[in-house]
């Protein structure tokens, strides 16, 4: 029941995040629309199809559907009025949708019986996978690759889950609670991760 | 049998629009090949992905598959005699493209007792989907997201038929000639969908 | 077992490809390792999409799995000492990945009996699928789409295979080394497909 509600807060503010993206590129509603969607289930999407799952699996999620179409809504319709709090609030909310989609996308590998490697990009792509494919589909280097630290945090709560770490609901609960906050430090403190830099060669093939 | 006729003339516009838009970005032989055909049958490829249908039933296309390498290398061999016809004629081609695989597409999400937002999906993804992947693949921020309407006809034909309003054969072609006109008008009248501007804040993550 | 240790050249060649493009575009440590993953794995992955094996199989190369994130660890670490000798061997190595990726990779259609064009298909994507995904999370053109000829000898070792001229393991051999020898001439050459170029009309859509 818990997890529903933190899957729905999730499910709006990836939606929500695709609609911005969307609008700051002069999209126009069908773009805004498609964008919102492709965030808030394009993650999904891709774990289920590099685990196996049958991603019509998708079409079983017909409320968050709609709830993602509601959200997309109003914030195309009230932009500036949602867009104030968002500022403030988005961070958090994205956070919360990173960290139980992450577990929700480790857990699924691991009933599934799959590799502890398996588990980790089950974590990863259900957390991060529909932020990619927003950014491609807005010609962006995608946020996820090179800004704040993101999507470690999904890879971490799923090498948690797949080495057996947590497996009772209450466990998980604090794993979530765990991952939440450090996306949310990581964000405020700007913390990134190493990186270097390489002149381009143009020589890669 | 017209839906077949109807079929290859949506599969010639969409890889000659690939093909034009490879060259447009100068790129070689072998990348105007792929854009051809991803643009053709890209579109299908992910469709039946998201449906479950098994991706690799495109491979019983062998004669589309044929017909589409044969334009694209006309396009190739001899592109100012075939692009003077193509200003005039490829987007009525296109349109035809357009509401013959939407149709195409919604039949194949009912045909599997799929909810509505899957017929939509489909409508669109079938329609329009091709497109989205050659923009990608070129570079280009996807002209179906920002430009004239357009695959919000896709959206409009897969509601009709997911709710039920059209089903008998006459009313399908009926279907198809509306929304193929509605394209055209679109385009010639250059209708555009409503869209908001934000500044871009580059907070989204 | 020979076969094993081309596949394995090839997916280090592969994954450091992608480290090294992640580096030139200032990604961080994430965004090199999942550039690298997706350059090493991603054309198989497609593959299987299109071909109708369970993209979910690629959980059983857990040991290249291993063996990729080691090279992406070294080349992270040791930038400037390992780059030096990639640039003399990086593009023979990675020759050999292309060719050993693409003879798997049409046998995996043979074994299905899927019609020549998908073992072209299927050759191709093996081959050059992981970089076309790797440039396109880069934000750049496809190199295997403009510049050297690289798709082209996949393709053509998919049709050999494809229409039956090359069964025994001989013979898999020696169309393995003529198709690195192509790359390798090609790539020292410089040899390029023939390509067109059309001023850019933005009427496509």
């Amino acid at each position: 029941m818990a997890w529903d509600v933190l899957s729905i807060i999730g499910t709006i503010a990836f939606a929500v995040s695709g609609a911005i993206v969307a609008m700051e590129e002069e999209y126009d509603l069908f773009g805004v629309y498609l964008l919102g969607i492709v965030t808030a289930f394009g993650g999904g999407a891709i774990r289920n199809l590099l685990i196996g799952v049958p991603v019509s699996a998708l079409w079983e999620q017909e409320m968050m559907f709609q709830i993602a179409l509601i959200a997309i809504t109003a914030v195309f319709l009230f932009p500036q009025n949602l867009l104030k709090h968002w500022n403030r609030w988005g961070n958090f909310f994205d956070a919360i949708g990173l960290s139980a989609f992450a577990i929700q996308g480790a857990l699924f590998a691991v009933q599934l019986n799959l590799p502890i490697s398996a588990t980790v990009v089950a974590a990863v792509l259900t957390g991060s996978g529909g932020g990619i494919v927003r950014d491609v589909l807005a010609k962006r280097k995608p946020l996820v690759l090179r800004n704040e630290i993101y999507a470690v945090w999904a890879a971490v709560t799923g090498l948690v889950i797949g080495v057996g770490l947590v497996a009772s609901d209450v466990s998980l609960y604090i794993l979530f609670l765990i991952t939440t906050a450090l996306r949310v430090v990581s964000y405020m403190k700007k913390w990134r991760l190493p990186f270097r830099t390489l002149q381009q060669t143009e020589k890669t093939a």
